[in-house]
């Protein structure tokens, strides 16, 4: 779980981003009333898909407001100051309709903002819970983009900006979710041989990952074989039998409290022929081209120039369709992009994904992949998976 | 996944119940858009907590709104007739708010609706979206219970109030829950003993669940040993290693295409003590009681007080603190709530599970469950897990 020096460190450069005319502000996407207070819903449980609002106020003072049964199914402690939780179901009564109760926790603080000016997150926020507070002073914007130089707000996307440089505590779930996944790819180098499925491959590295992971964790990703005539595929495993000469690529992500990782290896069912060796050697190289750019102030455009630059070298290019790599967190993805056409330019804190990939007909497909977080001076490797066929 | 057939007769009890002068009805709770529409974002995917939403017309026309990367992540093929797809992330540009694309895609439905009598689901309908269409004639309240004999609407508790009665497609993906949730208490069988950890038991479990559900799927519940000193534990696994004597409430739900079976046994570590043996006999005869009374037209506290009687009888009334079931489906729980001071009556198709527990100091604590479709003359137990110490 987050820690409460990094909700507070979170919530100390949410103000400081906003205009000093906002005394209040009130978060609604689910990630984001994470990322400020550390209350998740545990997706691993009966609450999954139910929510609560955070409201900040610029004295420091943060309130959370659920109902009782999802603050029940809290994955851990949130760190909040007040608590506004209004009963819903009690082994009693009959209830149907549970979002009342969250409107009626939002209901009891509308006096308290009446006459204040103040924002919502106007994208995820009820609008059942906007009307039932009545407010007079609550102004927003959708188009500003993180703004924090004018007088209205974009909370949304100043959110999604923020979120890029990471606290050490999102960095040590970040690293427990790599634990994790590593674990599932050794497995997988153990199990894959002609002849076992691409689901009986999955359900090996899944039991692996819970097992590294010590606690329930979700994972999705691509467990999907290429081979000459099918180099790209993609999405959960099916039942297709791995035959020699297949090339299995395993891109996926461990979730642990919202955070994930997110990285690939190949690997090919019996011996690498030449041809296979030769796009793994390639992916290589554009790995550490691409990492060799990775730096606080680099441009993204610019991380996937150099990845593409190994692969056109080489006379490879047009089978290099997609990103370099992007950022990882609570989404996927999330900013930087690291694309041709980008206009992000990379943060201290920023964790990165590098993952080039071919897929050439006639022999098969392959991706690679690590995750990075930028210092000043260059990168650390945060993954620690063995990268190889 | 949903059926086409399903969803449109789905949409045909919507409508019936919608009063005349409402034209259109915009669906914002992903539950509501999946049961109706079949489009449900995996929740093992990287969309996982995105959204789309759902422009229903009374002419029987369905849109879909969403933004590219949500659809691609769509688990089943979407039954609609119209889809509004925006480009968000294309590999080439950079991105920050996700949200703006799904109200691009909503802004373009604007004028189609302008004018027209209609209203949106407020519980979930984000503001910025319902500011975006900037309509005139939108009409919606909270507090009518699923009225349809009004000039207003309160959709999302009239879509709450019909997904009580199932449809056959519905009824199959709870039977297929079911089947992989009985594997996993199968397993835990085998494996249970003195010296393994609840979280052993549990990985097992999720194991064997996999295994029969033949793809990935959602599981959480209690799996919780509890004994003469804690005789009531909830929640996830523990590191706890079972000793003889202890008695292992295993009450999970397996989730496949966002529906679950709930359902439990418990477990004696060695053999059981005769005070463990009365604990169980009671609570069959609790369960068999309980479900005596089960039957279109019963009143929903009548269960609960059927399967109390037992208890209260035998003296133990005081051990058995919570309800005597609920409804299934798409949440947790669902009505109807069997309950004392229900007011709710069974319906014909209502999906209910009966959970009779008793948790008694000195002996441990001990749950059985099994799952019934209600008909005219009676039940279907739909799950065929055994239950046994």
């Amino acid at each position: 779980m987050l820690t409460q020096s990094g909700c507070l460190a979170r919530r100390q450069r949410l103000w400081a981003r906003t205009p000093e005319r906002f005394e209040w502000l009130l978060v609604a996407d689910p990630r984001h009333v994470y990322y400020l207070s550390n209350f998740l819903v545990n997706p691993l449980s009966f609450s999954a898909g139910e929510r609560g609002l955070l409201l900040l106020e610029r004295n420091g003072e943060v309130t959370l407001l659920a109902d009782n049964f999802t603050r029940r199914s809290a994955a851990g402690q949130p760190y909040v100051d007040q608590e506004i939780i209004q009963p819903w179901y009690d082994h009693q009564h009959s209830v149907i309709n549970r979002d009342h109760a969250l409107l009626n926790a939002v209901k009891s603080i509308s006096e308290r903002l009446y006459g204040r000016v103040g924002a919502v997150e106007a994208e995820w926020m009820p609008l059942a819970a906007w009307e039932i507070m009545g407010l007079d002073h609550e102004i927003h914007t959708l188009r500003q983009r993180g703004s924090g130089t004018c007088d209205t707000i974009d909370l949304g996307s100043l959110l999604r900006e923020l979120r890029r440089s990471k606290q050490p505590d999102e960095i040590d779930l970040l690293l427990e979710c790599m634990r994790a996944g590593a674990a599932g790819l050794l497995r997988a180098r153990e199990v894959v041989r002609h002849g076992i499925s691409e689901w009986d491959v999955y359900r090996e590295m899944h039991a692996a990952v819970l097992e590294t992971a010590g606690r329930p964790a979700q994972i999705y990703g691509d467990f999907r074989a290429t081979n000459a005539t099918t180099p790209k595929a993609g999405g959960p495993p099916t039942g297709h039998v791995l035959q020699s000469g297949d090339m299995l690529i395993l891109d996926y992500s461990v979730v642990l409290d919202g955070y994930r990782s997110d990285f690939t290896n190949t690997l090919c069912v019996g011996d690498p022929s030449e041809a296979q060796q030769l796009l793994l050697s390639l992916c290589t190289a554009a790995m550490a081209h691409g990492t060799s750019v990775l730096k606080t102030g680099a441009a993204a455009r610019d991380v996937h120039r150099a990845t593409m630059k190994v692969f056109e070298e080489a006379g490879y290019g047009q089978f290099f369709p997609h990103h370099a790599g992007h950022g990882l967190g609570l989404g996927h993805p999330e900013p930087p992009i690291l694309v041709p056409l980008s206009d992000d330019v990379l943060l201290t804190g920023d964790v990165v994904t590098l993952e080039p990939g071919l897929y050439v007909p006639g022999v098969g497909g392959i991706r690679i992949e690590h995750n990075y977080q930028i210092t000043e001076t260059g990168s650390i490797c945060l993954s620690q998976h063995e990268i190889g066929l």
